[in-house]
């Protein structure tokens, strides 16, 4: 039990002398995540004790605290700090947004808006990421929690913007037609939750082919949006997907910007994952046509190792944007000033959340540590490694490469010649393979269905990633494959 | 220009070095602010020059970068770490919690699900959210970005169990009956955001009177009820508020709950302010009733002095809540196990972000530091020193209070004798003062309108705020109204 007081008055040596445990702890973390497991369950016994714990009547010493942080947290990491995990698409944090997190927790701003430096700085973001996308200055945008976010705000705006009634009063359930959204079935899941929660129904979310690369087939498109014109729905947008989640695909963007163009139709582009890749020497011309969007989402906090939550979303129509959020009357909005109380129009008019965290400071850091071309590097770096790890693959006879390799991620199977006419016993085997790399700490890998099959899928999104772990990696399946078939 | 590799890997003695430094920075920040200005505008000259400096293309030392925050960033804070911030519903952050963000972000996991620690200490931070509420232990819960979310979350839950048919893939377009919610004026707004943004028009959010202190009228929304029944509408949630966010106004939850249950309607509570006041002494008895909602926002960001964002949104019915949400078929889902990789199941099932930050750690850190007999304490004296300023202030012939103060807000305004008469000049004096204020960085209040007059606010929600703090703001208040009437 503690003195009163004294948990809410932290002295400055007490502050600093705290903090610098803390930050003895992230080092040591950080620093010996390498040589450690790539993970290890969550022990049963301490999950029961955290199941069962009631919460705490009296207070507790900070340190106590931190050692049981030390002792039960810290050796149980997600895992995606570590240059062998290779799940989903979860970068290592960069270490200085680490430390602009404490920095940001530190000030504790609402970036709702008003005058302070906070709204400067996510300005300042918003700026960067319209001019390396393409996209003009009196654009907006937003910091969010991530790409669902990113997608429920600008499929939101969408909505409003082609409807053709006031949706926010009077609700879809006046819609004298059916608002329809288009994207592929490689297209992210949060587009069709965004679809859902918006009240669309996941029925009016059209699934167009694509082509045995995992991309849109823009024909397939235009003949769908002119079935629903024909048939008196109103198309609303095109969700299109740059770096889909399952194969880094890329669907063709500049032709489907054309269709959206002459059928008037919104284009959203989803590069929660893959946008960043426009930096990158190889991506990059292609990429140019994201600035034909009307709307993009990018995660900051995926491909440009920004610790979570940091995802961003743009929108070219700023006006639109504000009236399919703000609840401010149109006669009392200000165009805002850089003086006085008030401050720039209020972010909070643009999007959905109201009390918004200084998620911008470690965007901001990270961009000015590492620069531009320091990203186009490591960029480059992982996607340079995905081809080096898809060519082992496609090398070895026992193991077989999905195709194409696209991005930074990779589809694979253990595939001996004696499995090869026994689907059911490669899948099996596959998901066996899976588990049991998961469970050995020595990597970690993430795993997909494609074409009807079961494939182990790996992601490299690590500035820290190097050959020798794709050597490792490819030794490792080669030897728990044989393994787990005897 | 910098080496190419070092931005990526810094060594131990780097990381160390660098977090000290912040560290540093931190303490130096937290001590000065309560004899900083509350809140200063961010200089005209900077703001240009954030609005207009390019991308960085080549990377910069983290020193350089912790000295442009230093200089540009830490002197303009939102004001609220300092004792005589009165604005909003803006706490303070908790020293803890600002630590453990570091922690977090150093950790970086997904908190999608799986079989991590982060996933235990939220499940642990809900399951004592559900004591504390008196929820039972089979309710479920997430941790998301703040109120506005909460809302979305619970209000998405609600219609999918009302409304009478599969939300999900329909879509509102195909509803055949109206459904309508209800909330008094006074609801916050983000309830009706989350109204517009789920597509159910805010035409079709009833707007329930409430009596002279701002509480919803039970007879009136039983009444509005029966006349949608009458018309055939579908009346599909109730949004009662727990703390207002304009004067700490409680809505007579255990009367709405009776109506509710007795016409079959959800009911949702905004306690995203005013929920932790059941820790209260004095407002802790009747918050008893909370355990009868069948969803409940509360923030921890607000008056559990979290570092934001900090929000939380618990649902009765566990299963309801994942079949709003979960993308995975419930033929594939799992009951989840505390072995394995899989994990417990999985958050992004239950909700609508699919990659979640560990926002856990610092809510974890910060009630096991305090625990809940110092939040007990710090609540008490906020909403005792709410009772003394709105005594002082009632016992000022030139302030005006209005009537009745709640929870720890305090509405009131500067009204000389000889501008009572004159409802004009008051709301363009007030007005005034609140500009002056602001901008003198000795105090900041918000304002609200209220029986359609201006209103200066003050909200305590800050475990360091002191009774001399209130005399001060006093003080200030009718200096600076007189000052500003001559």
């Amino acid at each position: 039990m503690m003195n009163e007081t004294r948990t809410w008055e932290w002295s400055a040596e007490e502050i600093r002398r705290f903090g610098y445990r803390v930050v003895d702890e992230i080092t040591e973390h950080l620093t010996r995540l390498p040589t450690s497991p790539v993970f290890r369950p969550f022990p049963p016994d301490l999950a029961e004790r955290y199941l069962n714990e009631p919460p705490p009547t009296e207070g507790a010493p900070a340190d106590d605290i931190l050692t049981a942080f030390k002792e039960d947290i810290e050796p149980y990491p997600f895992g995606n700090g570590h240059p062998r995990f290779f799940g989903w698409v979860n970068s290592p944090p960069a270490v200085i947004g680490v430390f602009a997190d404490a920095l940001a927790a530190a000030m504790n701003p609402s970036c709702a808006g008003g005058n302070h430096a906070a709204i400067y700085v996510e300005r300042q973001v918003l700026d960067w990421f319209k001019q390396i996308v393409g996209f003009s200055r009196d654009s907006m945008g937003l910091l969010v929690s991530g790409g669902s976010m990113a997608a429920l705000t600008a499929l939101a705006v969408a909505r409003h913007a082609k409807c053709g009634f006031d949706i926010r009063s009077k609700g879809l359930q006046f819609s004298p037609r059916r608002l329809v959204f288009y994207k592929t079935s490689e297209g992210h899941g949060c587009n069709q939750k965004a679809i859902e929660v918006l009240g669309i129904g996941s029925e009016n979310l059209r699934i167009i082919t694509h082509d045995s690369a995992f991309k849109m087939i823009p024909a397939e498109l235009d003949r769908v949006i002119e079935r629903d014109l024909r048939e008196g729905n109103v198309p609303v947008a095109v969700i299109a997907s740059v770096g889909t989640v399952n194969t880094g695909a890329i669907d063709p963007v500049e032709e489907i910007a054309d269709i959206c163009a002459r059928r008037n139709v919104w284009l959203h582009v989803d590069g929660a994952y893959g946008a960043p890749a426009i930096l990158s020497t190889k991506y990059g011309p292609a990429l140019g046509a994201l600035k034909r969007a009307d709307s993009l989402a990018v995660d900051p906090h995926k491909w440009l190792y920004v610790p979570v939550e940091a995802g961003l979303v743009l929108v070219k129509d700023a006006e639109l944007m504000r009236s399919a959020f703000s609840l401010v009357p149109p006669y009392l909005r200000t165009d805002g000033s850089t003086s006085g109380v008030g401050g720039l129009p209020w972010f909070s008019e643009y999007g959905f959340q109201q009390t918004r965290a200084f998620r911008a400071l470690k965007v901001w850091m990270a961009l000015k540590h590492h620069g531009l071309s320091g990203y186009r590097r490591a960029i480059d770096a992982d996607i340079t490694l995905a081809e080096y790890l898809a060519k082992s693959i496609d090398a070895s006879p026992d193991l077989e490469l999905c195709r194409p390799q696209s991005l930074s991620i990779v589809c694979f199977r253990f595939a001996p010649a004696r499995l090869k006419q026994n689907p059911q016993a490669l899948e099996s085997l596959n998901k066996t393979i899976l588990e049991t790399i998961q469970l050995s700490g020595r990597a970690f890998l993430s795993s997909t269905v494609l074409n009807g099959k079961f494939w182990l899928r790996a992601c490299i999104v690590n500035p820290r990633a190097r050959l020798e772990h794709m050597d490792e990696l490819v030794e490792l399946i080669r030897q728990t494959g044989l393994q787990c078939e005897t």
